[in-house]
């Protein structure tokens, strides 16, 4: 409880990245400068997150989860990192990548060892189990192109 | 903790109304009487909750949002407030309305900008894309209709 | 808060049982030997589970869930125990079940009273609305089959 305080204080004050309360972050992760972090949201073993990007609350980011610059993750979001997960016996870390400057809708859950591309938009609730390519829209379950080029209004 | 603790203790006793632990109720945000909040729900800036409103654990509800009366709320809904969310610049919130009576299954997204009428029925799992009308039954991803007129059992 | 901690260091040394933090365990909840539960999980009442199982973080198990020895139950899966959710007045618990080395991935909703039979393989972001074959593989909204047997590689 006190650990987790200081290491919010610590990155208030040295990094301008701003953690609200009960959120659970390990002492590996690598969160750059200029991030809001939300409530209740777990960031694993060695996740690295770049600058100025947001997650909101609720938020799951288990190890082997790399995050860009500016990438805006919506509440409740869930990240994995094993495609065949089991119980007990070894497995295996797939890696997923999101891009700078991304945005993955609310209650998005992404598959792992994937790669969402520079800018990609993710639709609320879709469940991403491949690639998405810059500036792409997807959404659905699976997610779905919708759009293949956007553009900030 | 401790003026979360006194927040919990005044609610229950002006209001009846029960909080569970780890939640996350911005000061703001105006709750009515008889209702029950689940653990490790967050509660937005301005949100208003009617009388006797149940809602789960780990539901999150951002500002923008009003719910009224009796309204169900499963555990894990996510409600959002911006269409087209990003990490940084200008963001509009985009109103949602629940009505009276609804209720909402467990892990449902809500995209925002809608109306839920008063006593729909929402399936468990679904992503809620559009208005839903009063007494109606929808599910799926996106929301669809499976009946037009709820009769309660 | 000091409940809660007894209560995880209890586990660890008679049961070799390892919680995380944020939980939120109720004392009627029975928890076996050898698993894992991790941060912002809650078990409810009476819930059981067997040996051997890990249960990631954001689970929400409710009372009437019964969970087996070696099950995987990814993060941020949700259990219900009533099919007809309102505010008020009586309610229903249905019961389910998930038989002995089940994996659940990362994000599904189980919709209540139904059971997932031994070894069977949910895929991420599945909203399960019917009993699922032992064996058997399913994914999707509402979840259907993939493959009917599974083996593990």
């Amino acid at each position: 409880m006190i650990k987790e305080f200081l290491r919010r204080l610590f990155l208030a004050f040295t990094k301008n990245t701003r953690i609200y309360r009960y959120t659970n972050i390990y002492a590996s992760a690598n969160i750059g400068k200029n991030c809001v972090i939300g409530s209740y949201t777990e960031i694993g073993d060695k996740v690295r997150i770049g600058n100025g990007t947001k997650i909101q609350a609720m938020v799951f980011i288990p190890k082997g989860v790399v995050i860009g610059d500016d990438v805006f993750i919506g509440p409740r979001v869930t990240f994995c990192n094993d495609l065949y997960p089991k119980a007990s016996g070894a497995w295996k870390v797939s890696r997923t990548l999101v891009e700078d400057g991304a945005s993955i809708g609310a209650g998005c859950t992404i598959v792992c060892g994937i790669t969402i591309g520079t800018n990609a938009r993710i639709g609320a609730g879709a469940v991403v189990t491949k690639d998405v390519k810059p500036n792409q829209v997807v959404a659905g379950v699976p997610a779905k192109q919708i759009k293949s080029n956007w553009k900030h209004e």
